[in-house]
Formats: structure tokens, C-alpha cells, sequence
């Protein structure tokens, strides 16, 4: 037992604040945890299951006292929950959130808090193709990465205890600009999973080829894609809709470049085919290197990126 | 024990020629494994991990007396090879092979062969991101499909024998047209394929952004991708290459499709993209519900298709 926080609020109770709740119990790293989500439902199940010590009615129950509110909603109903939970934030309190935007978040719940508060986002990079309250398990953030990017007032004091929080919960953590965490997210996150629920989309227009043969000989390719495009519907419209610079700037450069093997492979151009799949082979060579070096202890950090 | 085929010679001797050895000698399917691959270093290798009971050092010798042969080359070289060993097969032997694609391996093989053997194309739907001779392993056909696409004239017990050995290497077999298969997994694997490699040398390029970035903050859905794009060049040359109409179809669908959804960010159009991914949700979900069926005797039958 070692707590951190004496009253966690979790807003919106889905995989992510699921998994916190679960994580923290286990660390006993905050003395109470309350909850609260939009719908009735929700709620219900949280406390069937007993997800926290308290599920609260109304928002601002919820966050009544607490040391550290995590905003655990879609991007896009962020500011919000910012707007309805302003005037009842304790003075020194810690503002989270797990959104997979950040300057958008920065920019909807930012103005709306009062200046007695530390406000820092954040975005845990873990996650599964499940969602809801039953969703969440405790080890879902050990060794995955926690990007904050906090804004350049911020209270170093805030930062450390916040950080020490997601360490407890067994993420590396690391800061980074806004704008390019949005890029990075585009390119290794949002993209693919566009790309993935178009390509999902295709197979299932296709009249000729069965329903069943396309579940069935579903091949490592596009079995990782249909578990891709089981994400949370709700969560990811707003990603694209609140990332939607970056998002549509990468999907641009993803389009050209498919349309140049496109047309190799039309003229049967098989030494440029080769040529790029010898490239890209060599990238995840370089994942796999990394993921070996987890055990090291400056692993993961850019040069110069402050790691924490 | 229980023999199914004499001697079997392999040819090729990467991940599928080297997982058929270890599960053919796991069940004692066979009773002798010759082996032959077009590099010295890979005949070296195999010979060093004992992959075969005799590696041969030309194709002729590790064809000749064999009862059932396995061409496990990239599709490109399958037409050459076939050329090769046809003066040398054994009056009623099986030829099949482990293609992806099967249309084009029919049209470049069967004229070579003589009319006294059986050629019976085949495709696992198994493998990994790995290749070479010390890829194998015995379970990789575990509980997974392959299909046969016999030509209307094969013989009946011929087809009967194949098959017993897919089963006995624990592979579930079906049968289909040989076009159909091609346009399937152009859906499935193919296409899949190629955007992923796609998806990939975009991030290669996007110099905004850090290698070590892209490597360390790789969520699901750009790791998935890498795994997906670091499959063998020279096999995927080819079956882009020898499956291109089907290919270049779905790459087309794919594309107005993407269009179609990346219009509905520009527009911030949320509903559809909401509409869009719930759907895709549901595709998923079939496949876990298949996936639950696989004890089920009849799992996996479109219904008519003549599941062996």
C-alpha cells in the first residue's frame, strides 16, 4: 500500500478507467475512487461489479473533493465534462485525461478550468478491441507506454505525483509536444485504424465472395484487421474528427504511395515490389529490437525526450 | 505411425516445406522426406537442423521414386521447377503445391506435367512473419484451413490420399474453383497485404517524425501492420504479381471506399463514420463466433461446398 491520491474520480467508465480503477486497487495506490458515466446502464453495471468504492448519480458528486479527476470520455464530449465539472474542482487538484487527441483536448477543456487547478493530459497507449465497464482488467498498462503532454506552465510537483501514479500502475511513461503527439498517433494509431476499417468495409461489400469465406479463410492479414475494426465506434469517430489535420495529411501520403505499388504491380514491376516489402521488413525488425530492450533501463527514450 | 505416403519429397524448404517435415515426422506420415531448395546455404542449413531425411543437391534426386511432391517455392517459380522434375515423376504421383495463388500456378504448372500423375493444387492458409528453413514447426497447421482447388478431372482416390495427410498434419481442408480461391484471398490476405506494407513505408517516410518513435510508440493497430509487412519479399512479389486482376479489383474498392471515408472527416461527418465502424464491428464479431464453433464437427462449411 503506498497511496498516492486520497480521492481518484474517474469520469466515464470504460476500458481505460476500468483498468485504472482495477490497477489502483491492486497498488492501493488511492485511499477512495469514484465514479461516474453518462448513461444509467453503465452505472448499474459499475456497481454490480463493484468497478469502484463509489458510483456517483451526477458528475459533480463525483468529482466533489477529489485529488485527481481522470477524463476517461470520447475526445469529442471532453470539453464538455470540463465545462459541467469546473466549478466544483478543489483547489490543487490534478486534471487527467486519456483522450488519443491532445491538442484538442487541450484547446476544448483547457479554458474551461479554473487556474487553482493542474491540468495535464495525457494519452495511455493500451487498449483492446473491447470496451465498456466489464472491459477493464489491472494489468492492462503494465509496460505499455503513457504519453503526457503537459502544457509548459505546468506544476513540476503535479507532474511528478501524477507520474508517479502511472508508473505505479506499471506504465513507462514520457512527455511530448501536443501537436506531435497527434502526428505521432496519426501515423502509428489513427491511420491504420482507418485503413483497417476500410479494409474491413470492402470485404464485407463484396457480393461474390460469401460472408462465411470471408470469416472463415480469414488469413493473419485480414483477421488483424477485423480486430482493428472492432474498436469502439463512438471513441474513434471522435479521434478522426478531433485529429483530423494529421489524420487526412497521412492518409494522403498513404494513398500516393498505394497507388505507386498499385501501378507496379499493374506494369509487373517486381523488383520495385521487392524492393519496398525489403524496407518495410526492416522496420519491424527494428520493433521487434526494441521490444527486446525493455529490460533496460533508459529504454524507449528519444534522445533528449525528457523520460520519466 | 501410420504412413500415408512413401516417400515425399519437398521442394523449396522454407516455412511450409520445413513445418510439413516436423509435422509429418510428428505423426510418422511419411516414410522417408527428401528435400531440395535452389540455394546451397538453405540445403546447408537443412541438413545442419536435419529438417529432411535427405537433402538433396539437385531437384531431379529428391523428386525421383517420391509418391507425393510438394512444390513450396514463391509462385513465380513454380512453372520452372515443374518443367524441371516432369521428365523425372513417378508414374501416379501426387504433385500439389503450397501457393497463394492457384489460378496462375495452374496455368504455369499443368502444361509441363505428364498425364500419368495427379496434380492437385493446394494453399495453407498458415504462416507467420517468419521464413527460411528454421521456421518451421510441427503445429502450424494446427486447426487451420487448406484449401484444395482440384481440377474437374482429378482423380478421386488421389484427392482422398492428399487430403488424409492435411488432416493428419491437423490442417481442416476444403475444396474450391480455382478463380474463386484467387479473388477470396485477394479479399482476405492479399490486399490486406499490400496496404499494410503500404501503411508502413509511409511511416518510413515521414521524417517529421522519428524512426524511434514510430518503432516505441506503435500501438495495436501500426504493430499489427509491421508483423503483417515484414512477410517475405520475394513470396509477396509474386503473389501480388500472379494474382494481379484480383488484387488490383479490391485495391480499387479499397480506394473509393477510403475516399469515401476520408471525405467524411474532412466534412466532420460523424454520423457516417459512426455508422461505418459499427458495422465493421459487427464483421468481427462473426469471426469470434466462427472461431467458437471450431469443435463443432461441420464448422467452417459454406453450405454446398464439399468440406473433406
Amino acid at each position: 500500500m503506498s497511496v498516492i491520491f486520497d480521492r481518484v474520480a474517474l469520469i466515464g467508465l470504460g476500458l481505460i478507467a476500468g483498468s485504472m480503477a482495477h490497477a489502483m486497487r491492486e497498488g492501493g495506490l488511492a485511499r477512495e475512487i469514484t465514479g461516474f458515466a453518462r448513461s444509467a446502464a453503465t452505472r448499474d453495471t459499475a456497481r454490480e461489479i463493484g468497478l469502484c468504492d463509489r458510483v456517483c448519480d451526477s458528475v459533480t458528486d463525483a468529482v466533489t473533493d477529489a485529488d485527481l479527476i481522470v477524463l476517461a470520455v470520447p475526445v469529442g464530449a471532453m470539453g464538455d465534462v470540463a465545462a459541467r465539472i469546473a466549478p466544483h474542482l478543489k483547489p490543487g487538484a490534478i486534471i487527467t485525461d486519456v483522450g488519443s487527441v491532445k491538442q484538442d483536448v487541450i484547446d476544448t477543456v483547457g479554458p474551461h478550468l479554473p487556474a487553482h487547478v493542474h491540468f495535464i493530459p495525457g494519452h495511455p497507449l493500451a487498449g483492446t478491441e473491447h470496451s465498456g465497464p466489464k472491459a477493464g482488467f489491472a494489468s492492462l498498462f503494465r509496460n505499455r507506454w503513457w504519453l503526457l503532454t503537459p502544457l509548459p506552465d505546468t506544476d513540476p510537483d503535479a507532474l511528478d505525483r501524477l507520474n508517479r501514479l502511472l508508473v505505479a500502475m506499471g506504465a513507462k511513461t514520457d512527455r511530448m509536444e501536443a501537436g506531435h503527439h497527434d502526428l505521432v498517433l496519426a501515423v502509428t494509431s489513427h491511420a491504420p485504424h482507418l485503413i483497417a476499417y476500410t479494409m474491413v468495409g470492402v470485404a464485407d461489400h463484396l457480393r461474390r465472395v460469401t460472408d462465411e469465406e470471408v470469416i472463415q479463410y480469414s488469413a493473419a492479414g485480414f483477421r488483424d484487421f477485423t480486430r482493428i475494426a472492432a474498436s469502439d465506434p463512438t471513441m474513434w469517430r471522435d479521434v478522426f474528427l478531433h485529429n483530423r489535420e494529421a489524420t487526412l495529411d497521412i492518409l494522403g501520403r498513404f494513398t500516393e504511395e498505394l497507388f505507386m505499388l498499385q501501378r507496379a504491380i499493374r506494369m509487373g514491376d517486381g523488383q520495385q515490389l521487392h524492393d519496398y516489402f525489403t524496407r518495410t521488413r526492416a522496420i519491424r525488425r527494428g520493433i521487434i529490437d526494441a521490444g527486446q530492450d525493455t529490460d533496460a533501463p533508459d529504454f524507449g527514450r528519444t534522445p533528449g525526450a525528457r523520460g520519466s
